[in-house]
This record gives C-alpha cells, sequence and structure tokens, in this order.
C-alpha cells in the first residue's frame, strides 16, 4: 500500500501551512511507526474527550485497546467516530520575532469509525500488534495474553485510509527585511531518548536485561 | 491556586486505574509547564477533531492561538467545547505477561469552553504566555508582536477549572506468581532532551548562541 498516496477528504486536507502536508503514504507509516502513544479522540455527549493510548499499526490498520468496560470501549462498540493523532516534536524553532517561533514537528491525523474486534483471535492478533509497537520483542519474550486477559480488553481498530500528515523543518522564516546583523536566530533540536534500563525489584539477581530492551531506541 | 485541590466533575473524573489520578493542582501545574506542545479536541459536524498545537499557561489559564481565518478560531470565537490533553512518556514498562505492558507517563485532561481574547491587549498577552511556554526567554530576546501581526491571530483561552491529571510510575504490576527466576522484567526509561543548537543560515558569523537558548532544558 505505500504507493498509494494519501488521498485527502475535506476533513483530512490540511488546510493551514499546506506546504507541510506530505501526500505519501510512506511519511504516514514514518511518522505512526515512531510514536509511542497516540491521542484519541472521540465525542461524549457532544462534547470532545481526548485521551493518551497506546496503539500499534500493521499495513493500513492502526489497533487500540482499552479495559472491555471503559466508557471509550462501550462508544466504539457502536461504531464512533475518533481522531487519532500522532506527534513529535523535533525542535524549537527561535525566530528573530516572536511571531516565527514556533517547532519543528511531524504529525498524523487519522479520521475514521472505530471497529472492535469480535473475536478472541482477533483480540490476540491486535494485541500482538499493539505490544510489538510499544515493546518490540515482547510477544516472543513475556508470556501472551490468555482467554481471560483478551476478555478483560476491548481492542479496537481503526483504518488509516483518511489520514494526514504535515512536518515542519528547517529555519525560521523570518523575511529577509527582519534579519538583523546582532540577532541569533535558529533551532534547538528536541529528541526523545532512552536511558538504562531498571530492573523490576522482584528480578532475582544475576538474570541479564534481554536484548530486545537493552538494545531498544527510539 | 495551588492549594485549590482539583474538583472533578463527571467528565474529569478518572473511571479507570483512578489509583494514578492525582487531585492536587500543582501536579496539574506540573504536567502542563513540562509540556511543549498539547493535542486539542473540538468536534466538527459531530466528529472528533485532535490537532497538535503550542500552548502556555498562567495561572489557571491554559492559552492557544491559531491563523483568524482558521476553521478552529471560528469555532471557537463561538464558544466551542474542548478538550487539551499533554503527555509525557517517563518510560516503557516491560511485564513478565504481555498484558503487564504498558508505559509510565504523565498526562493532564482539561475540559471547558473556548474563549477568543476580545482585543489586542489581551492577544498580546496570551502571545506572550504561550512564547515564554515554547520559549522562555523569546519575549524579551525577539520583536514583539505588533498590531498586523496580533490581528492575524486568534487566541483562545481555557480555564483550568474541570480537569483530570494520571500519573503513571513504577515497575510492571505483574502478579507475584507470575514472577519466575529466569525472566526480566522492568522499566526502560524514556525522556526528551535537546541537542546542540544551529543557527538559521542568515545568521552573521560571530553572533553567539544566546543564553535563553543556550541553557534550555526540557
Amino acid at each position: 500500500m505505500t504507493d498509494t498516496p494519501l488521498s485527502p477528504t475535506e476533513r483530512s486536507t490540511v488546510l493551514r501551512h499546506s506546504e507541510r502536508a506530505r501526500a505519501d503514504r510512506q511519511a504516514l507509516y514514518d511518522v505512526l511507526d515512531a510514536g509511542l502513544v497516540c491521542h484519541l479522540g472521540f465525542v461524549v455527549d457532544g462534547c470532545p474527550v481526548v485521551l493518551p493510548t497506546l496503539y500499534g499499526r500493521e499495513g493500513d490498520t492502526l489497533y487500540m485497546h482499552a479495559s472491555s468496560g471503559a466508557r471509550s470501549s462501550r462508544l466504539f462498540a457502536e461504531g464512533a467516530d475518533v481522531c487519532v493523532t500522532v506527534t513529535h516534536v523535533d525542535g524549537v524553532v527561535y525566530g528573530r520575532s516572536v511571531f516565527h517561533h514556533s517547532v519543528n514537528y511531524r504529525s498524523a491525523v487519522v479520521h475514521g469509525r472505530a471497529r472492535t474486534m469480535p473475536s478472541e483471535d482477533a483480540k490476540r492478533h491486535g494485541m500482538k500488534v499493539l505490544a510489538e509497537h510499544v515493546a518490540p520483542g515482547a510477544w516472543d519474550y513475556a508470556r501472551r495474553p490468555d482467554a481471560k486477559e483478551l476478555a478483560a480488553v476491548a481492542v479496537t481498530a481503526l483504518d488509516l485510509t483518511e489520514s494526514s500528515v504535515k512536518v515542519r523543518t528547517g529555519p525560521p522564516r523570518d523575511r529577509d527585511d527582519e534579519v538583523t546583523p546582532d540577532m541569533w536566530a535558529g533551532v534547538l533540536p528536541v529528541s526523545l531518548g532512552v536511558g538504562a534500563p531498571w530492573p523490576d525489584p522482584r528480578v532475582p539477581e544475576g538474570v541479564a536485561v534481554p536484548e530486545h530492551v537493552r538494545a531498544r531506541r527510539l
């Protein structure tokens, strides 16, 4: 599907700073695959609710999960409209004017209707995709979900059909007539990094940090 | 206001993992003040829209801005309901079971009605709060917004009255009977850091990186 360009509908058309919009599907995958949490929006009693949640991507499907008793799970079982947004901040942009201060970022916005996974097998598959996104290697290392655990979660799928991607890179957009000989302007890069893993106190001494944790980078 | 506890309404009551909820207002400030972008949710034609945007906090007010012609600005001028969420990921939690994998995080969710700043002075004030959040020191170093620039933006305020905070810390919650002598479980810390600032190519050689950029930490 990588060759299929993003085909914007009205609500997935980037209206502001359209020069930042990316039309290729790979750009969407790149932004989604680099994230740890998404922000999931839905509507309750006419009002928006935005919650951070874990997710995973496989092809053109995004998977999320929640307690099967959660309000959102009940809404999604009814096919509620959702919006899922993933954002990475890559830098703080310092302009010569306050107005041209900004951030460099990559963001993906997905609109669609939630689909609740109907069977234990479908749930298990969604959980695998999600686990391998949040903690690659976990599915093979850790104990997999059993029937009781799968019964306790609702797994939701969202098609990536209706998506948009925006990317800002580069220096501030100060006009040339704003450039002065004595002012600094530029970018302070920002990135997520990992520290040294620390064990659960219940891990016996001598148990090594497994490779999928030790070698993890973001 | 720091002494005023968060007073949950129905929609700002943490229903899931309520043991992670924080009731003190300072916890809300801490989460908001540590963020660079928020995720702003609103409703368009009955569907949720979640967009990343910059913000700043002063007391119990959050300020955001957008082009004055943006769809969101028109909605907010009508007092639309919004939900603003700020999330920090602090670690990936590796459990002995896939089910107990998680992330350590801090998140704040604010519900309310947007208020559009009506005057140039009020806009300028909101822009100052926002600039000092995104780039502390910028208001004094860079050229401040002029009347034309202020006319081009809509500045929106949101009261922090109806807010909730959730924080997960610590090791995985595997049950004791899941602990085995040969498996590792624990946390891979995650944090945002800054790199070395780089100048806009139009900055003349010899212009030093100003202190407010050079000393910036996240």
